[in-house]
């Protein structure tokens, strides 16, 4: 009998290649830039790296485990809901969970710096060689909110501490009442959280209205967790003092957006995580659940299991 | 025999001037822009709050206690050399040490995340409304050299460390093996350290080119601790990989000066301490040290104490 084969999706440099196949003598690994684009890889292999769709999955009847190259399965999910295999649980889902925690958590820590200093305004007097000074604000002594409990917001949370920041984390199963604490009594809110069912649409006007203390919202995990218009009314209301976004609800942000031209907004494109080294995090996970996958099929202990009832 | 006369000037609101008057019923308080414009005030004057110069001095025969609203007092000494009244201990001099250090240990922080992910790139980006994204770094693993040993570089000490970097602190009365490991073994260079005859040109070219790993250079306390014409020569070379740059040797920074425009600089008009919290850290030390000299003359035991001799 032959060694199970894993279809390998997406973009991987020969350095890449070598690393995972050097881990993985009992595999025999594929590589294709799109499990569709292969018919006959897909219908032998037992594995499959990348965001398959239902329709992959369903050319695919061999497949057992799938691994995402993203921390995030939405990509997988069509409006929340995981395909039936995997939502069955007949597929074992791992993904590349927390090998961005390190970026997303700097990169939240830059977008709140850039806000409470106005960094835009530096940089535009920058440009006109003009000596603009002025008084801004301090992270330090306010309060963090994050939405969100996985290794991202532990990240933040030990950084933000460092800062002098009192942090509040929402953590999953929490109740309405801390959620409005949260808002009421934070300076500055971080989403860090997942896309799911339950996360999509959870700040919306009524939620908004609550952030007596005119914060700043930050979100680096998933765009439309805020609703979009709400997001964009508190902003214009001055209910929110600005805005950081990384994670966007469409990706590319359309060049249509408000976003890009609110007051007090500053925009990146879901690039906080963009690291080389977030690539080789992810590469070593891949690499290891190759060789649990190998070692003890989908019942070994692999990391980035992700629970399909909760999406992530 | 009356109170005796503690002359205050600079810029003080009248909030500002009841906190101060509060604290101290057994001083008169006298408020002025400048020192100068008042000899009367000047020839009665015990003490003195400001930057007064050495002919100032000379019309204050009978201050015995000066205390700097800044808290680096290279603006009172001429040359790096404080007037004879002071360098003598003859006037006791104070200032408001450490009361910029943790929004100076924020801006040092802003600043390298900004360096380490090109932010300028990414709000030309938004302005264009151009999604740009692209691979960047990370400050986690990175090596920290901090140059200055005083409340900024603690505060930056503990930050750092929380990102995961590795600091490197040069402390007074290092030697130069020491200095020589910190230039050739950081990946950033910030310099905390305030201006005295010591540090005044102590990063040449001589220093910048064991500068093994191209570290970015953030500066936060005093300009010409680098020279200019040796940080510019490093920049174009490549052998600083980029600056962060609050404190400039000459202030305003002059607009022909070549960092506003140098690529891979980000200039801040001496901007990273201008806090609320800074002001009522300021005013609080003040306050202090006006109660000291109140109960206790220049023997008490005051707050924020320059030692003469090492000019901080």
């Amino acid at each position: 009998m032959s060694a199970p084969l894993v279809l390998i999706t997406g973009a991987v440099t020969p350095d890449e290649r070598a690393q995972l196949i050097g881990a993985t003598p009992g595999l025999q690994l594929a590589f294709t830039e799109r499990a569709g684009t292969d018919p006959d890889l897909l219908a032998v292999a037992e594995g499959l790296v990348g965001s398959p769709d239902a329709g992959e999955l369903a050319r695919a009847p061999r497949v057992r485990w799938v691994h995402s190259w993203a921390a995030g399965v939405d990509g997988i999910a069509a409006g929340g809901v995981l395909s039936e295999p995997i939502a069955s649980g007949r597929v074992l889902l791992t993904a590349a969970k927390g090998s961005g925690a390190v970026p997303l958590a700097e990169h939240v820590l830059l977008l709140l710096l850039m806000l409470t200093r106005d960094v835009p305004r530096w940089l535009r007097a920058q440009e006109a060689r003009h000596w603009d000074r002025y008084q801004h604000g301090e992270l330090f002594g306010s309060r963090l909110g994050v939405i969100g409990s996985g290794r991202a917001g532990s990240e933040l949370t030990a950084r933000a501490a460092a800062f002098g920041m009192e942090v509040v984390q929402l953590r999953r199963g929490y109740d309405r009442a801390e959620l409005e604490t949260l808002l009421t009594t934070s300076d500055a809110i971080a989403i860090t959280a997942p896309a799911t069912r339950q996360t999509i649409g959870m700040l919306g006007d009524a939620e908004f209205a609550l952030c007596a203390r005119n914060p700043y919202y930050v979100c680096v995990s998933r765009g439309g967790i805020a609703d979009d218009g709400a997001l964009l009314r508190a902003l214009r209301s001055g209910q929110l003092a600005g805005a950081g976004l990384d994670a966007h609800s469409t990706e590319p942000l359309p060049e249509d957006s408000p976003f890009w031209g609110e007051p007090h907004v500053i925009v990146t494109p879901h690039n906080a995580a963009t690291t080389r080294a977030t690539r080789q995090r992810g590469l070593d996970m891949l690499a290891h659940n190759l060789a649990v996958f190998a070692s003890d099929g989908i019942t070994g202990r692999f990391d980035g299991v992700v629970d399909p009832s909760a999406g992530y």
